[in-house]
């Protein structure tokens, strides 16, 4: 078998086979099969494209270039969500609690990475004495015993997509599609939940930007995890604004916090019970998406929710106080409100430039060894369909420096007005 | 301006500029663009084409990653004829004197090569002595002398088509339109001549499969000079059967001194005549490809063409002898008659089994430092449309070694025989 083969015949639009789908993955990761090989492949799978079979073979390659978590010794049906990643995204802090306290095995293994903000255990660090470092068997331990983990990666998960998304990056072959499931879902089959539900964003402030790539990418996820055995659902939901009002780490705790307490926002609270309503049912504790939510509506009532937070950062060492006193989350020197320069109704709130604004005042990295300020971000005071008059508050910037006119201006500028309101809708679109 | 954005705008299909595609070559000779990123645009130009403003661009900047010859120093137009390669293809041999003898100069640097045969040089090394290392002054001096000389590059010759040719050929972008004419006529332009005639092989022997492809090539090539201030005609030969009946290196430059003798293959005279046609008409010697093909069979009458052959060789340090008295080159040791295996009209000879049996003998090189027989080859009995019987001699082997049976049943299988003559028309298409 040769790469160059394998290179002509995904050229020339023909479905490779798993043998040379592997040998070379195999061959890239080993370092015998080159870049400019990998990189002219990609290229071609870019305008080519994969079948639902090639993606499969594609995932389960990279899959195999690394460890696999073996969560057999947690009883019972362990899920796991992921999200293609938005502005304000803290999901998994009230959708894994939730779940947790029916009953159902959230074991989730993160990796940092770049953003906005900080990913979910960034967000956590910002919990005193938070520690995000458990080995398998701690791992493992504590998902038995409170149902919930969210720790860091230990094992090496699918190095091959690691070194395949940094070429993709300098070669552009970024917006792949079935390239950008493979890499998802690579790492999420390694990471060993029976049941995954994923949150694709669309719309301008993501990756996706439109209804029909994005139904294109969760349809052919679902089908990449399905034929691996799993039980799957995606869920597409709209980024035409931050998700929430709270972008930045303290701050999305504390809205994850309030969420839990029954006082989240509202675009935000809809999106947690969907995705934890799907998990619920693919863990056998509710028959129907309805009869899921009443449970979990309960499940904010009761308390039950929250206190499984509570449960997860004390056992992961962390200060759970925090969580009933919000007041101890570190808090930013200065909080400056940022005036609407215009009057109407808020039609679009331009996440991305949110994101930026909230990444200049130091909530996210840029590069991998950059420290994140825990303290600092944004709220958002109006969102869409709110009317706006010149002079209102849109939004108060926390930060840690005096001069905060250029973020403030960003966010300004991120407000699109209209003299009526817009359809609006958070869930798209559900695909199983 | 990054390789990435470079990439991305050829991806999305948009039309890249000068500035753009000189920045990618420049970064790709010097290294500071990575194989991987070029592998990738190279893919993407696979996909995409070029238009031929940026073809042109293309080429001139693969010109300009290396040295161009300065012709000045020849006095009057100075002319120069590629052929994208065929198996029997010694037309430099008789176009090149036949051209000088009317007053036109052909000065004509060739590289070396990987083939079936060797090439025009390797032929031309049959005759003793015969030197292909001229400096650039001695070049020029023997061409205001006697109108012709044939040699080696000396000057490095764009090198960013030897470097860009090595990737795209492990990288399955060999078969791309606008990088194939861009490599062809990198090399031509820098190598200084005014008018350039191409010859575009067409058939199952040559490169391009069909005339469709061929068109667009030549096409392309043509638009590429003409935008170069080049005087440029491409003409599309046929390459369904070997050019002439010689096949090997000796026997090529014999076959050359018959032709230039008017007793040439009629196949191969015609496409002789036609390409130095189109170069007297270049060099001003005659207003109409009839009038200038009239003055070439005269030079061909006369004996001028060969005495210019002869005024080559030895100005060029050969055996002047061998032109006169072909019994002087190297002889194989062994002569074996290859038999019909069927009868009937020949609708086809398969040139590269030809070109691949002559390879075997050891006339042509698989690897770059192989040795070149000068001696072995094949000459063909039977052309397309002959008629055969079974039993009749096919062609002659002249090897070095007692068992041919090899080579001899490749070259029977090379020959496809009907009930009738085939249409078979040698030039196809003159492109202006």
């Amino acid at each position: 078998m040769r790469a160059l083969d394998i290179i002509e015949k995904k050229r020339d639009g023909f479905e490779l086979s798993k043998e040379e789908i592997d040998f070379f993955i195999k061959g890239f990761t080993d370092g015998s099969i080159e870049n400019y090989q990998a990189s002219a492949l990609t290229m071609a799978i870019y305008f080519r494209g994969m079948t639902d079979l090639e993606s499969t073979y594609l995932t389960e390659a990279i899959l195999n270039s690394g460890d696999q978590l073996d969560l057999s010794g947690i009883s019972g049906i362990k899920v796991d969500k992921h999200s293609t990643g938005g502005v304000g995204d803290k999901t998994s802090l009230v959708v894994g609690p939730l779940v947790a306290s029916l009953g159902i095995k959230f074991a989730k293994m993160s990796g940092r990475g770049l953003g906005h903000t900080g990913g979910t255990l960034d967000k956590l660090e910002a919990i005193e004495g938070y520690n995000i470092s458990l080995s398998e068997e701690a791992f493992i331990k504590q998902v038995n015993e409170i149902g919930i983990a969210l720790v860091g990666q230990t094992a090496d998960l699918a190095p091959a997509d690691k070194r395949l998304y940094a070429l993709r990056d300098v070669t552009g072959t970024v917006e792949s599609i079935p390239l950008i499931a493979s890499s998802i879902m690579s790492k999420k089959l390694a990471s060993g939940a029976d049941a995954i539900c994923l949150d694709v964003k669309v719309g301008s402030g993501a990756f996706m930007k439109n209804v029909a790539d994005a139904t294109k990418l969760a349809t052919l996820m679902v089908s990449i995890g399905k034929n691996c055995g799993r039980d799957m659902t995606a869920i597409l939901t709209n980024m035409d604004e931050p998700l929430g009002r709270a972008v930045g780490n303290s701050l999305e705790v504390i809205e994850a916090i309030n969420t839990l307490n029954g006082r989240g926002p509202k675009d935000f609270t809809e999106l947690c019970l969907e995705v934890a309503a799907h998990l619920v049912v693919a863990g056998k504790k509710a028959k129907t998406i309805t009869s899921a939510k009443k449970l979990l509506n309960q499940q904010i009532k009761n308390g039950e929710g929250l206190k499984t937070l509570a449960r997860l950062i004390a056992a992961q060492g962390g200060n759970a106080d925090y969580i009933y006193n919000p007041d101890l989350f570190p808090k930013a020197k200065y909080v400056v409100d940022v005036k609407a320069t215009a009057s109407g109704f808020v039609n679009h709130i331009d996440a991305l430039a949110i994101g930026h604004s909230a990444m200049l005042l130091g909530a996210g990295r840029s590069k991998l060894d950059d420290v994140i300020d825990h303290s600092v971000g944004i709220v958002l005071n109006k969102k869409v369909n709110d009317k706006v008059s010149k002079g209102d508050t849109l939004a108060t910037i926390y930060a840690n420096k005096e001069d905060v006119s250029n973020e403030a201006s960003i966010i300004q500028n991120a407000y699109t007005y209209g003299n009526t309101k817009v359809a609006s809708e958070l869930i798209l679109k559900i695909i199983k």
